[in-house]
């Protein structure tokens, strides 16, 4: 029969369990594109390896299935339950983290997160991006540098963060003003920013559907230790996708998501002096955290080949 | 705060790559049930292996995502799409084998497939489980052993099958009638079964979801050799799922999940012999193949302690 295979032929594919690996990842040896074969390769080493390591039962891999097609029929437009599952089980901040190695110079990366849904407005340096007023006010500063040490003037800065009760302005439709808690700023010409807020509180990730249940029986709790995110781009450097964590915060040593890295964390220091206050345009005593940003300089392309270029 | 860390507390969960998969499977060290406590580190530390070795970028992670939540939204009551997913990455039947270690001595096992979906009509030894009539006629016989030798009288031998197009009759409402090349049998008190049917041809299992992209991407076909499948059970023997394959039929050799065992694979010789075509209510020629069974007979219990058995 055309196109078929004798069984005569070398048996590839018969399976046995010794060397079910090598047999399934044998199978993905035609496939075209070199890189989609090397990944599938690796997926089929380590997901038969896992099953050989733990001797996963019919009744497990079943469960297993059962909690994946569930995974999957939670997402929905506005929730992706299977980035959840990647983010508790640390694979995003890994990929995060390996795509956006920072070396010793650079400002450290973390994950996204779910909230960054609505556009930030765009705003004025030393604006307030509370428009509700609870909470204790704080005044965030930085400064954007490149890899050179040079300052990246016109950088935009785009920040989004939980109220002081933990929640996100989507999460909270109605009762705050749409766009509450974000901004997006525009370095002056020595690279620098500041911005008027409120002090971030942890807050827990979404815990009813199945990824809840995953934490819930591994005695392991859903909170994300408090903090602002951070979205710095600008002409010619790499954007930067982070977080700035509070200083003390519960659960920085337990984040739910493994987002915390240790060069994140600042303090928010309380500042008692009224002529500061007044100056920033805050009530006294506020808080105070400063946040330097060292982002990455892309390599200019080398100069294009022109017609007269000496041949 | 009650039930909260202090960030001076040893910095256990801080990511750091190096030491990732290490950090996120501390997170599971204080899971109340062991077995989910040793599953979920085997997974966290293959996850992690696997992402590091491919250097997984953010483009593919996102495409992993994509994928997995298409094949959870493209599951439904009739239509299981992680088990065919982890029937083309051979996960399924490696699964199968390693809970169903056959030794030396018992017939082998392989996956129940998505087919099983009807109770089989009970029938007689020698039925016809054919009710078309289109195809090669055969004869299917064998005898049920357990491992000490002893044929088992009795046993249920519930067999389905695709007809001679790689058809099953749930693929084919109203054009067959329902239930037709399924049966389920009763060995005789020497453990022998016999019945008629129609030599199967091989099928594609589905590929209009994301598992038949994936194939598709992989240059993969999506057949599965020619086979009948079989489940043989009876009291105090372990229940056996297993196909008897069809020798020389295409895709032995690359079964797209994975599922022949040479063990499995019988000829259907061709007999040329009007006399034993009419004692089997066969025209003739007809094809016959033979498949011995052995079955693993479960230890007795121990006898239970009574209260007076010499205390
Ligand atoms: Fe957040
Ligand atoms: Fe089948």
């Amino acid at each position: 029969m055309a196109g078929t295979r004798d069984d005569d032929a070398p048996s590839s594919a018969l399976f046995d369990e010794q060397h079910s690996a090598e047999i399934v990842a044998g199978s993905f040896a035609a496939t075209p594109d070199p890189r989609l074969r090397e990944i599938m390769t690796a997926l089929v080493e380590h997901a038969h390896a896992f099953v050989e390591e733990v001797g996963l039962t019919t009744a497990e891999w079943q469960h297993a299935i059962d909690f994946l097609t569930e995974t999957g029929q939670a997402c929905s437009g506005t929730r992706q339950e299977f980035i959840l599952l990647s983010d508790v089980l640390g694979v995003s901040m890994l990929v995060e983290t390996l795509n956006n190695r920072s070396g010793d110079t650079l400002t450290e990366s973390t994950v996204e997160g779910p909230f960054h849904l609505l556009a930030s407005p765009r705003r004025e340096l030393g604006d307030d991006i509370d428009e509700v007023g609870s909470g204790e006010p704080c005044l965030i500063t930085g400064r954007v540098l490149d890899d050179r040490g040079d300052p990246v003037a016109g950088a935009q800065v785009d920040v989004w963060q939980a109220d002081a009760d933990g929640f996100y302005d989507v999460q909270r439709p109605g009762e705050v003003p749409e766009r509450n808690l974000r901004g997006l700023f525009s370095t002056d010409e020595s690279g620098r920013f500041w911005f008027r807020s409120v002090v971030p509180c942890y807050y827990p990730i979404p815990t009813d559907g199945p990824v809840g249940r995953l934490l819930h029986a591994s005695d392991r709790h859903p909170y994300r230790a408090a903090h602002v995110h951070f979205e710095v781009s600008a002409p010619g450097v790499r954007t930067l996708t982070t977080h700035l964590f509070v200083a003390g915060s519960p659960y920085l040593d337990s984040d739910a998501v493994f987002g915390v890295k240790r060069s994140l964390i600042r303090e928010f220091a309380e500042v008692d002096d009224p002529d500061r206050a007044e100056e920033a345009g805050l009530r006294n005593p506020f808080r105070h955290a400063d946040f330097p940003i060292i982002v990455q300089r892309e390599q200019a392309p080398p100069p294009a080949a022109t017609s007269d270029d000496g041949r």
